[in-house]
């Protein structure tokens, strides 16, 4: 019997070399196998590793693969793009671990290396958008109803946070955001800030778009597209080299 | 006259240097000056830079600073702990910029580097607690007035959001934790599970306590504490090495 192994759910940030941690770095380097969605292991370079790269959709099929790798005592990175605690590869292997015969990965040890996250991309980009308290929620309906989706941007928009909504729109979930976006409208002003950010960090392909409630177009967005809807106390601000940002101020007035 | 300069408003993250990304270490390496709170800037090693240290109050004199010493021509980093853009100084700069006068700041070139914040390190600690939909919340009441917290943080337990709670407590601020965790107590079951990460990444001082909504104290709390509340469908889970872990689910009831 081999001693088991260990895996680790390692988050490689939202696309450069740049935005990665020595840390994620230093974990894909010890490991044996490489597990994920596979452009997520393409962005990976190594020559050492197995590679089992696997389709979107197959989160719980992914991580009991990855648990069964390491019971055989390999040192397995399952990799995520951005971080694997927001969205992502973390609560998909705590899910495999709890609905399944514990005897067989009895030993494994698990760990989650943390990575920066899309909403952090954006952000950064757009100037302060999360600058006051804010909200990440997803908008996929694949495994919450759309009503508790609903019920939470609801809530969300009278709690006036700021909100990252990720997973916007993809070929088989093409009018959700527009009806968030519609929804948000009834309850924010629509000269709210929004801001639509696509691929950043990747290059070329990035694209920033800030708008309002208002403007914003669900055709702007794509599956790589995250996007901030502001707070009431969002602003526009023009910056010193005449670059227009979005930010949403610490205060409240009243208590300046 | 000198040409302008820029600034950057960087992200170190929630400490050890395997968090820190390598934009973030760059682009400290370009800068001449480094700006920030004291116990921040001791994070970073160099003997090339003019440093300027400063309390942890003045995050607006402290972005005045770094944006005049920009004009001059300067490349200026202000050291941010973890994520500049989540309660942290990259609002501030904005607010600085918005404020003043403008001329005296004309072409310098301003940008954001974003590190791992808090949030995303207890949770990678933890397991997955955030695994779901969330929202991070500051308790400080210094910027902001005490009824709007009260305010957000029902709205979340509503909303079934998982919490993250920043600036949770301090000498000038003591009962304010205990107040957002009784007010919690009256939307959420008290069996909720709770997570306190201390100093988390910054070795042997590292704490993490994994308890309920009912038991939780805000003894158990300090100044580099970070809370994270579950949502109803968090749990607890032995992980496959026997070690307990948080971790919210991605699905819903009823949609299996």
């Amino acid at each position: 019997m081999t001693a088991p192994g260990w895996i680790r759910i390692v988050g490689i940030g939202p696309g450069p070399a740049e935005w990665t941690t020595p840390e994620a770095l230093a974990v894909v380097e010890a490991a044996d196998d490489l597990v994920g969605y596979a452009p997520y292991l393409d962005r990976v370079e190594s020559a050492h590793h197995r590679r089992h790269a696997s389709d979107n959709r197959e989160e719980i099929a992914r991580a009991r693969h990855a648990l069964d790798l390491a019971a055989e005592g390999a040192g397995v990175a399952v990799i995520s793009g951005g971080d694997p605690g927001i969205f992502a590869m973390a609560a998909a292997v705590m899910e495999a671990l709890e609905t399944a015969d514990h005897d067989r990965w009895a030993g494994v040890d698990v760990g989650v290396v943390p990575g920066l996250s899309a909403l952090q991309a954006v952000a950064a980009r757009a100037g302060a958008p999360l600058g006051n308290d804010f909200c990440a929620l997803s908008l996929s309906d694949n495994l919450k109803p759309w009503s508790l989706i609903q019920r939470r941007l609801r809530l969300a928009a009278e709690a006036d946070f700021a909100i990252a909504l990720y997973n916007p729109i993809s070929r088989s979930r093409p009018w959700q955001l527009g009806a968030a976006l519609e929804l948000l409208r009834e309850v924010r002003a629509t000269d709210t800030p929004v801001v639509l950010g696509t691929a950043v960090g990747r290059g070329e392909s990035e694209q920033l778009v800030l708008t309002t409630l208002g403007e914003a177009d669900p055709e702007w967005a794509d599956m790589r597209t995250l996007l901030i809807i502001g707070a009431s106390t969002s602003r526009f601000l023009a910056g010193p080299e005449g670059r227009r940002r979005v930010y949403t101020p610490r205060w409240h007035e009243g208590l300046e």
